[in-house]
C-alpha cells in the first residue's frame, strides 16, 4: 500500500477506507460501468456527467460527442475530476446514523487531452467496447474513419488518484446492539436480464459471447 | 412537457432525450440510490463526491459528514451540481459507433443550504433513511442531538434541473443491418441478494418490512 498522490485524493473520513496502489484503483475502474466526470466551466461553475470510460494501463479514456457542447473545455485541456462509484450493499444499522453503504469508489484527477492520432483513437475506442462488455470489440463493426471524426475520445493519466472501500457489516454502538432492531447488509449487484434482440435482427444471428453470460470483471477472490 | 429552466440544462445533444417536467424528475431522483455532487474547490478546481440523497418536495437533500473536509465549501453556500443515474441496459449496435445505453439521468443545478433547523433535520434524516430503503426510517432508531451534531445535511431546491433519458433498440445505419453481428439491448437493473444479519444480532429479529422484499421505487407502467 502507497501513500496518496495529494492532499486532495487523501481519505481523511474514514482513513482506514483509503487505497492508493495502482491494483485496487484500476481494479475498481475496469468494473465500474460508468462514471461521472466533473469539471469547472466557463463560467466557473461545476459541471458533472455521466460517462462511459476505459482504462488501458495507466491511461483512462473517457468518450464524449465532439457535437455536445460541455465537452469543449475538457478538448481544451481543463482540470477534470473523475468518480466511479460501484455499490457492493445497503448496511443497516439499529440506529439511523450508523446505516452506511458497501461501496468501492476511485477518484481520478488531472487534464483530460484529446486522443487524435489514429492508433490510439483505435485503441481507446476498442478499450471503451470491450469495457461495455468484454469481447465486444472483436464482434462488432469498429469506427470509420468519419466516425472517428465524430467521435470524442478523451486521454487523462492515472496519476493522482485514490480508491475509498468500505466492507462488512454495519458498526452500531455498543448500547444499541440489545434493540430489537434487524440489523446487517444487503448485498447489492448490478444484475444483467435476458438480452433483447434487435427487432430486425436478421434470422439465426446467435447471442454473442459477450453475452453468454454477461459478466463485469470484478476482483479476484 | 415543459422546457428547459435554464440554457445549461438544456438538452442539445440527442434533444429528444430531454425532459424537464417534475414528475419525470422526481421518479428518477427518487429512484437513482447516490448520486455524484459537484462543485469547484478553494483552488478553483472540479470535485466530485458520490453521496445518499433523498427528494421531498421539490427539495433535494444530500448526506455529508461534517468531520469531511470536501463538504466545507458546500455548507457555505458553494453553487453544486449534482447528477443522478440510472443505468437501465446496454444498447449493443451492430457497429461500435452506434453502441449506447439505455438510462434514465437527472443533473441538478444550485447553491446547498445547511439543514440545522431540528423539525427540517429530522424531515431530512427520515427522507434519507427511506430513500436507501423504503420504510426504514420507522424501523431504525432515529438520531440523537449528539448524532445530529456529526451529522452535515444540505438542502438543494430542484429549480434548475433537467432530466435525458434514452430507451429502446439500438439505432444502426441502414448499410450496418444485413451484416451478421448480433444487436440488441441487455438490460441492467440493481439487484439484491440475499440480506446478511450483522453477526451480533440478537436471535429471533426477523427481516424488516424494508427488506421483504427490498424495492426500490419505479416508475408505474
Amino acid at each position: 500500500m502507497t501513500g496518496p498522490a495529494s492532499e486532495r485524493t487523501r481519505v481523511h473520513r474514514h482513513p482506514e477506507r483509503g487505497a492508493y496502489d495502482r491494483a485496487t484503483i484500476h481494479t475498481i475502474l475496469d468494473e465500474a460501468l460508468i462514471c461521472h466526470v466533473g469539471w469547472v466551466d466557463e463560467e466557473g461553475e461545476p459541471r458533472v456527467l455521466p460517462t462511459i470510460h476505459a482504462r488501458v494501463g495507466d491511461t483512462l479514456y473517457l468518450h464524449g460527442s465532439r457535437a455536445a457542447r460541455p465537452w469543449r473545455a475538457l478538448r481544451a485541456g481543463a482540470p477534470v475530476c473523475v468518480a466511479a462509484t460501484i455499490v457492493d450493499g445497503l448496511v443497516l444499522a439499529r440506529s439511523a446514523f450508523n446505516h452506511s453503504m458497501n461501496y468501492r469508489s476511485v477518484v481520478v484527477y488531472g487534464r483530460a487531452r484529446e486522443v487524435t492520432e489514429p492508433e490510439e483513437l483505435d485503441l481507446a475506442a476498442r478499450a471503451i467496447t470491450d469495457h461495455v462488455a468484454p469481447g465486444r470489440a472483436a464482434e462488432a463493426r469498429m469506427p470509420t474513419v468519419d466516425e472517428y471524426r465524430q467521435t470524442l475520445l478523451l486521454a487523462v493519466p492515472i496519476a493522482e488518484a485514490s480508491a475509498k472501500i468500505r466492507t462488512g457489516p454495519p458498526k452500531d454502538d455498543a448500547e444499541d446492539l440489545g434493540l430489537p432492531i434487524w440489523a446487517g447488509v444487503l448485498p447489492l449487484r448490478l444484475a444483467a436480464g435476458a438480452a433483447k434482440p434487435d427487432p430486425s435482427l436478421a434470422a439465426g444471428v446467435p447471442l454473442p459471447p459477450s453475452l453468454r453470460p454477461y459478466r463485469r470483471p470484478r476482483p479476484a477472490g
